[in-house]
């Protein structure tokens, strides 16, 4: 069966997440009724990253199978319309492609980069308040840096992972963790943490983002945080940083490398 | 009486601009209500600019009085945080000055700085749609920067303003005309043309940013703009950009200097 991959953008606020939910709307349940409406069959989708509530995406990449048809493939710019035509404002196909029958947006996914946004300005920001996270005091951002690179590398992440994480495997490779300051430090406070790892734990991000804005606060230390990955003790790690301001940025694809 | 400065910034999607209308929502109304409440008497504010619906400020200022009262003057901090609990989170007051008594948030005001944004990808993205400006094809940016640099300086600008403008001189000074290429050009393909001037025209910056897109589209060149400054043809000039992709930046205030 023809198989598909997109580039889905969306704006997670008025969404339970990505994955289907009985009695709320999630970006899988608008995407597919779109998709099934445009190509006239039931569509089931996947996703390479299932985004909680009000989590963002700049690229999330979803995957689906059509029946094959008279006529060969549908054409993937009208895919792409086509979709777009059906779905919200807040949910946006960017780019189609035909892959071949054995990729899985999330299994063949060989790893992704998470952007978080944080505001840091005594006030809030009326323009970024629905995608950054507020902190009315300013982080050392030397400190959060210094705590970033103990935390990158391959290490047993289970003291950043939610209380309900299934996974029996904790061991994950960070790739990066970057501390940004983009645009002007006067007009826009704004500090970006971008997160790139082969794979992530359940909340891993935003616990990760948590902890450094500790750090970033003077109230971690880098010996600290050793200890929490050495120890694993989830109650010593920082609190998970709200869902708003996580954007799930890029997937990539392609040979799994790594220690 | 007590002459107080605030800075504010607003999302502009769900107001009809800066200035009171009877018939719709202003921030001009919705400020000056929360501030009446806060200080139990009547309110009227100034506005540096007065930005038209849909037009958004970071750095919006703007001055009123109080009467005197005992205790002098209302602290600032309160002022502040106590505005801020009678605004919703459309409208957020960032900081408040007590200033001289002859301080006028417009007249006072020596120059502005706009910033406008624009989205250059094939599909529009939903965590941008309400600050900037879809431009489904690549925009030439070195062609823009020229008309950019032809455009900046002092010169007629009654090409550029809207039909209803009734500023009987149409001279300007255009201090600097920029167009940058902030973020990642992958995953954020945006476009920002800050614009600053001593003074503007009604819809002069979104006439001129309409006019730098037609130059990177290749259908307007320095020569025509030249022509535009000399002739002072608004049928002339590129189209007036939408509303929504512009920010209010900063106002500056302190001595006027200027050819």
């Amino acid at each position: 069966m023809p198989t598909y991959r997109l580039t889905v953008a969306y704006d997670g606020s008025d969404f339970c997440g990505w994955q289907r939910q009985d009695n709320a709307l999630s970006v899988q349940q608008v995407l597919e009724e779109a998709l099934s409406r445009l190509c006239q069959v039931p569509v089931s989708c996947r996703a390479a990253g299932r985004t909680d509530a009000g989590v963002h995406a700049l690229g999330q990449v979803v995957s689906f199978q059509l029946p094959e048809r008279a006529g060969g493939p549908l054409p993937l710019r009208a895919l792409v319309l086509g979709t777009n035509h059906h779905l919200p404002p807040s949910i946006v196909v960017q780019d189609a492609q035909l892959v071949p029958d054995d990729f899985d947006a999330r299994h063949s996914a060989s790893g992704k980069m998470y952007r978080y946004q944080i505001w840091t300005a005594a006030t809030t920001s009326p323009l970024h308040r629905s995608t950054h996270w507020h902190q009315a005091r300013a982080l050392d951002v030397e400190a959060m840096r210094e705590v970033a690179a103990v935390l990158t590398g391959r290490h047993d992440f289970r003291a950043f992972r939610a209380a309900d994480c299934e996974r029996k495997t904790t061991v994950r490779w960070v790739k990066k963790i970057e501390v940004l300051r983009p645009g002007s430090r006067e007009t826009e406070p704004m500090l970006h943490i971008e997160v790139e790892a082969t794979a992530f734990l359940k909340n891993m991000v935003r616990i990760l983002v948590g902890t450094l804005v500790q750090a970033g606060k003077g109230k971690m230390s880098t010996e600290h945080v050793r200890g929490l990955l050495e120890k694993g003790d989830r109650t010593q790690a920082g609190p998970t940083a709200p869902a708003h301001g996580l954007i799930l940025v890029r997937v990539h694809y392609g040979p799994r490398e790594g220690p």
